[in-house]
């Protein structure tokens, strides 16, 4: 029995650095082996927050020397499912970055490439494992809110991503790369799944955004099959922070999720009462990425499934697809 | 010129004797003269706060017998037309409380009636006078937000109204009782008209709502003419409280209204922190239904224009009604 | 049986002018049927705000002109004592703002006057009939915090008074005139009698307050009989706002009384989350300056005693004076 | 020049614990290297959370066999100055828990070894590097608040702790263990010396901690050289949480730290809105213990001065000495 799994980071980029240096210096039973990336200046960067990592231009060469255990997935998501293909087919453990991929086929091939290589896969779903996030899930569950009704979830940006970035090939656009979010909370705070969504979007702020027919803002209302409802809103243009929130009303009660806030400080003066705002995901995530990470160790040294399936990633997956196809198209659709 | 409004009040409910104790105490350059009602002890119970006002079953008889000023209208939903009418006809000032009428034909015939008798007609939307309503719209012109591209509003009522009031045919349903109210705030505090609507709705938890054509709980999706977006919720089993919250996020900043909070207190124990919350519109709205009566003597008075129109009564009920239709199909109107 | 109170109000100044105001339009079975003042200005405020209500120059011919069933006090703390007598002697109820007078001696003078007249002497302790304080009290007297060991206070006005008014001679100074309030609600809150007190205090920003003996910033350690200790503080230079605030930590939890923001708004942008605050003590009061009256005339009405005695007013304004004295001479001071 | 500090850490309790496990994985620049304990228990929970570490039953023997770079103090206060003096004879930089010592006299002692030696000591404030305390720190010097006159601060903790603990030769009981942060938080807030203070305590609730001479709660009046007021309050039955605030009071405006809630979550229900409370130190302080000792492993590295000083420890422990006197004594002490 492995007592430590040596671990390999696929992109470096924002999220990918995190996870590299929780690796190296705060997750347990772990050891990061290696990076990849074809940028030096993430090759410098990880090298000198990681501890002298090795860096490697391509997962194949990486996979060939280094022999990891298993691998955290977090190139851009058009990447996803070829890498996981990859890994798959040299036995690694995943925990792939959300989402999946950008259709529903390309997610099914990288599942039976995971299912036929007996390999285990996490989806990287970070708010999952907040602190907030999993308290509400424990009140819920323990009834405080009686029969859950409604949902209501937001999710903003302090500023729209680049255009290369909000391509639709690339991310998936606003819809499945920061929507995906609330939609998978809702079904898992609701335990119950969505069947018919409409949204309304439009590029109101940010015309490069538009020009590479993403939006910047959009609503989304939904139906859960057991008749509760649900409201789904995503921003990138919340400028005074990183504004992420979750609620669940139920017919006894309801729990709320969110707190703007950075350090437990506020200023008063005589134009009024104020506090800082969180700005990253970082800021107000904190302790979720380690808690992620070591829930994969956990899942892969004691074989025991990820809290996290592949399944929990296509329903979510094909959700937020259908909610932008209802967004481009007018219509509500059905799931 | 006048220096005080006698004012009469058709029906005197819930919110009907707010209006009447308040113009018997608390409102300036206005006198309460008379008060209709058929129920014995409504009429009981607005001589005993009152001070011993004149009570009459019927309207006309009431006009026959005081010859008001003006009239404050809250009566049933259904009978509003028919009130107005009666009161234009008599040359009285009206405050008629929300919606005005049940259908967009009615209301115009009400309108037409006004017009023609050259009385003024001020439309009764309370929260539009809360401080916290205020504030926010005070914020929002002087540039605080930048560009408003989101509004999100909740209104929830602790309990389900009895049958006979969600009754459609009475007083509209859940969406033109209640989310009516934050429609017109969105179109207000977004200072744009909204021209499309899709709803989702459902009587989940009272069967009772649901056998007379409503409906318990509801999420709208809208769409305003400058490009900007909404997300309202109505539900009738906020059984944790009377919770009213609005938000308006632009491309520079935000506003949010709303505090559940009844008394600044909070006690902290073992099993947490706690606070209550207020559970009935008074406690919420406060002086905002002096505030609302007072703007209305005033604008008689001075003979200024109501601060809230016939128009804006007819804009919102329209939107309401779209909504309304388009839970009842499952498509979205275009209005 | 009286059914309605005649009532005078004896100083129209700030608190004054404003019980005046509720007489006038707010408290039931009350009727405003005079007030003092030697101010034309006062005069004029007082008609324009209460319906061309008399107004006297002094008590005597007010008393002997509109024979009032009751007074309510509110000149200048240096002129209370007499009033009282003037009213005793009359045969009129009292309400008498806070403190009774200036030195125990000359209330004793006042209590005896009462006592031998047998007409009703109320204290205005406002605060005592906040929703929030009286929240706290009913919260502790069900047992939520256990036994009370500590009690936290806090009085910010935002700005220091005119030195004509901070002198010792006739307000009593920063102790009497504000830091008095906390005392009186430690008191009623802990259910227990201060024996001591230490007070550190001096004139650290205006030193107009200090050329006339006062301190504009003052802390004070007390003890209770039954062992649990207290820490008050008064500011007169919380620019931020007017906040008041009070706390009982017992051993198995606590109450917190104070919020001191105005309207249910927040607002948000780059440099953060931001809110209002109050900076009036109608504004933070609200509804305790009618309900105080309130209790005023039904307790004279109904015959019963008053909430806050004489009694009450003597040993608040003992700790008072004491705190004054630590602040003076740098030592505890028994009670 | 070192690259990595070699750091071993002397008595394992709950907080020595913490600074080993935090050397161990998260400070960077830094290996633990060793751990001193007589208790097998503690010495299995090092190894089992330090990976391995060695164990020594003494300090003389941990310096002989691994000889290590720097040590951090968090044996009991009573051993602090004895272990400062060995680890100074040694060569070895310090980081030593706060209070120094349990008097003035052995403080001087340890830093006059210290000083002769050449070695740096930096004390152990740990809140001092709370992001809380350090953003006022910064909003003070930013001129937020305008000229500091008064400081307020709380420390509560859950329960008392065991008398063997609470014995004032073991820790110096409640002043010098628990109000000592406050105290040092009031200077170096302020950026002003304590010239008097004034004491109130008593072992209200638990007799066994009055047995050994301690108080469970205490309120301190305090005097600053420049005029400034203090009023510091410690309790150790705060059974709602662990409850740390702070707060200064300028001229110009205000600054409050401190936070208890430990989740971003708030649940609703018919009884109130509620939210958890944290309970223990890690989690309220969280990354101030990794950011303090990676300040001083910093300091060692870049041989620059530690941002709390021995002169810091000293002028702090004077002022609780004094606290502690005046609450034994009933008289003010000046300092």
């Amino acid at each position: 029995m492995m007592d430590e799994l040596r671990i390999a980071v696929v992109g470096v980029g924002r999220i990918g650095l995190t996870h590299a240096e929780n690796l190296a210096h705060r997750v347990r039973q772990a050891r990061l082996i290696a990076v990849t990336t074809s940028s030096a200046e993430r090759a410098e960067a990880a090298r000198r927050r990681c501890g002298a990592v090795p860096v490697y231009e391509t997962l194949d060469r990486l996979i060939e020397s280094e022999s990891p255990d298993a691998v955290i997935i977090s190139s851009s998501t058009s990447a996803h499912v070829r890498n996981v293909e990859q890994c798959a087919a040299a036995g690694l453990h995943i925990l792939c970055e959300k989402p999946l991929g950008l259709t529903l086929e390309e997610c099914a091939r990288a599942v039976n490439a995971v299912e036929s290589a007996g390999v285990k896969l996490m989806m990287g779903h970070t708010r999952r494992f907040d602190a907030g996030y999993e308290e509400a899930k424990r009140l819920i569950v323990a009834g405080a809110v009686g029969r859950p009704v409604l949902y209501r979830s937001l999710s903003g940006d302090v500023d729209p991503p680049p255009p290369s970035f909000a391509d639709l090939g690339v991310s998936g656009g606003l819809i499945l790369d920061s929507m995906y979010h609330d939609i998978y909370l809702g079904r898992w705070l609701m335990n119950d799944e969505i069947i018919r969504v409409y949204g309304e979007g439009g590029a109101l702020i940010d015309a490069d955004v538009g020009a590479v027919g993403d939006v910047d803002n959009a609503v989304v209302s939904a139906r859960f099959a057991g008749g509760a409802m649900a409201t789904l809103t995503a921003s990138r243009t919340t400028r005074y922070g990183h504004d992420l929130r979750g609620e669940v009303i139920g017919d006894e009660g309801a729990v709320q999720v969110g707190r703007l806030r950075k350090t437990p400080v506020r200023w008063l003066d005589t134009s009024g009462v104020h506090h800082d705002a969180v700005f990253t995901t970082p800021e107000r995530m904190g302790d979720a990425f380690v808690t992620m990470v070591q829930s994969f160790v956990d899942c892969v040294l004691d074989d025991t499934d990820p809290p996290v399936s592949s399944q929990d990633g296509l329903a979510t997956l094909a959700v937020a697809i259908a909610a932008r196809h209802s967004i481009q198209t007018g219509a509500p659709v059905e799931i």
